[in-house]
């Protein structure tokens, strides 16, 4: 596998779809979110990637059957007025430079060929400490976008110049803006600790809330358990794993 | 050499043959077994693998000549009703991500070719603490598979969420599921601080039995001193070539 | 994106214009000076560069919009017989070692295109510890540049062999010499621990002497503090998204 | 320059030619010895290499002009019956994985040219302690070159399995081999701390009696001490333009 394959599992019809994107990242806040609304709103597979740039690795279920590594995309059509769905989940981000330009311009490749004019990039805002109350911060291609989460409730850091966004979601946004597509990124504050799943429920409430979209909240604690496990479980297979002896994957640091 | 080189030396023909990887992981256990499978049952070398994307270095051998790092598939046509056998063994994996990629993919076209239907994935998982009595780990691409291991005494990780494989033996598993083959991996429990021979022979036991082919164990703990000691100098060669000057392959963070 | 994206936003005609780079890199004093002479001399934007070589990230704006990670170019027509000059300034250098090389190409074709002979090159001389009164150290592709830039008071480390300049910069020397380009490296004296207004307006005072054109420094000190604010800003939110959790962007060095 | 470039700067014409290999590694020593013979045969420059693999970096000579990266193949008509020598010398290995594999392939490409029949590739072997009287180490294609070098005094690691050669020397001896063609690695036993001047010395004492060709010594203590300062200056200048700051080129592992 040279490039990064795009499997179409099935055709869908949608209308001026919105995408939502959430993938791994701090706190896993955006993960959380995408897996939890893709369960809840029933939404359909109808799209996987699998790339070179992923961690050539693949996770182990608890059936001990395996998933390769991969992203999807899940389509869900709204119900009575709601906005049609289109929501990009997965395992891991990209492990090279490269990588992460080349997964988000397909990404965005694929909203356009949707019709797709808004993407909502889902993550978190890590702040080192132990938050009591979570908060949702945004960051917008436009004025008009960031004025309009604000009437959301979305904080933005006001007369703070820099900051940034790294990964896909930081692209989603830049990459994007180069194609006239609205995008904008809600960030549950969290520690970065842990699986969050008081982040998650904030970034939850408030897209909801833009979307007109009932997403039921119950299982958002249970599925962060779990997903708190599954991670604890991969750090622990990945220090298993280490190659410490000659024949693993060290850094090549040794010229003769 | 921009490109990775597959080198048929020889041709032969199978019969529906199982495919075995043993390369370089935790423990060597996978790498123990599989060149102690080659060399027991007399296998003939059928094609050499090189490849940019293995680490740019020769072994020394003992006679003072070297060899280039490669990967190399070995056929033996069963006897008595045993199955036929591709076994991979090879000096390194990949350096780099999409390397990982690119070798299991080359491993599974010679699959294919082959008219492979199985592959068995070897190697270690790694628990960090001294073993006294090991035992065999397994994951596998479907649940009959599954349960048909289960009564090989492999043992599945019940109710537990989570976890991975990385490398080959990885990709293996993902990307052969994907092209519809049945892939297995059996990993010897070993503490992953040694070239561990109890790991390696539980492994070899219970993939002799399910191959109903006998192989001699004796060697193996010969074979595995062997191959601690080899590791060992690898290891020693490595530091003592460490490129403390300028001019050596430092990681270019200095810019201006 | 699989390639480098150069976007040319305005067709502009110069006469022999002078090429000066401002990326960022020791103290940010190339920065400062290119981002400062953009802004006093009313520069207009010509180019934009992006790169899947840069780091996939975007910046975030006091305005809670965002900037995607990229270079740019200003042109800026001389007045009263100064220069016509092409300004090459941007947020980030290339991540990767193939990018440096590629990036520093594609500013020598642009050069070459605008009929650029001459082009100064903008930086920092890290000492590592602070500087009272700062000067201005010197490289360049000829003897006889070397000879004209003592004139203006650059300063050559005599009789020392060695050293050397990496990134952007260095490569805009050594591969501007390729191809019979004049290329002169400017590099103002500093700590390298902050971004440094004194070592930035020293170099601005030798280059305005160079280019005969008069730039007002006044903005400079302030310009560096916003700076230094930004940076700070940026290193907070790279610390913050950090990936501790698995599905993070960590080296692979788990093979099995 | 997204490839690597070759200038063939003369032709000349060669008589079954000799390759000798002496690139920045262990202790400098294949370097030196190398550039010193380049210096004393008064051999003339043929090839200049230039590369996207190689450290984005100019080196800045005494007089303040600069020397890109680049590797340098030179050519000397034997004398009284001595053979005809190309000689590879260089600033830096190949900072990337593929690029040692690319580079060495060019190597191999010119040697063959030229119908080389043998390659010394020179190193050092470093045992991480000061070492009183040096001595010569090698490794070779075949056993016949093997038991030829022990004639010449180089010794060889009996019944020691292991080890290996990484870099530019070992491909030369791995890929050479897959060639036909016979290559022997010559390594000076040093500490690798230093620019060893003994450890060259013998290397060069040995090549001359296999060779038949005298190289007066007498400099070669100087230029070791010479070498010593510029790498010396260039770490010097490696950590002064260390970018502590963001904006500069730091791993990227923060995924949001």
């Amino acid at each position: 596998m040279k490039e990064t394959l795009v499997f179409r599992i099935k055709d869908v019809d949608l209308t001026d779809p919105i995408m939502i994107e959430g993938l791994p990242g701090v706190g896993h806040v955006g993960k959380l979110v995408a897996d939890h609304m893709v369960e809840e709103l029933h939404a359909e597979k109808i799209i996987e990637i699998y790339s070179p740039h992923f961690p050539p690795q693949v996770m182990v279920k608890e059936d001990g059957t395996i998933k390769q590594v991969k992203n999807e995309i899940y389509a869900r059509r709204g119900q009575n007025g709601e906005p049609d769905l289109l929501i990009i989940i997965g395992d891991y981000q990209s492990a090279t430079n490269e990588g992460h330009y080349e997964l988000t311009s397909i990404f965005l490749d694929i909203a356009e060929s949707y019709k797709v004019r808004r993407i909502y990039a889902l993550g978190g805002y890590g702040t080192g400490q132990f938050v009591d109350k979570s908060s949702v911060m945004g960051a917008a291609t436009s004025i008009e976008l960031v004025e309009e989460m604000k009437t959301q409730g979305v904080l933005f850091q006001e007369n703070e110049p820099g900051g940034g966004i790294i990964g896909v979601s930081g692209l989603l946004l830049g990459l994007g803006a180069l194609r006239g597509l609205d995008v904008i990124c809600l960030m549950g504050v969290t520690s970065g600790y842990l699986v969050d799943p008081k982040a998650a429920s904030e970034v939850l409430r408030v897209l909801s809330g833009i979307l007109g979209i009932e997403v039921g909240m119950h299982a958002l604690e249970e599925r962060a358990k779990e997903m708190e496990k599954i991670i604890g479980k991969l750090q622990e297979m990945e220090r298993a794993q280490s190659p410490f002896e000659a024949g693993g994957d060290e850094d090549l640091r040794y010229i003769g």
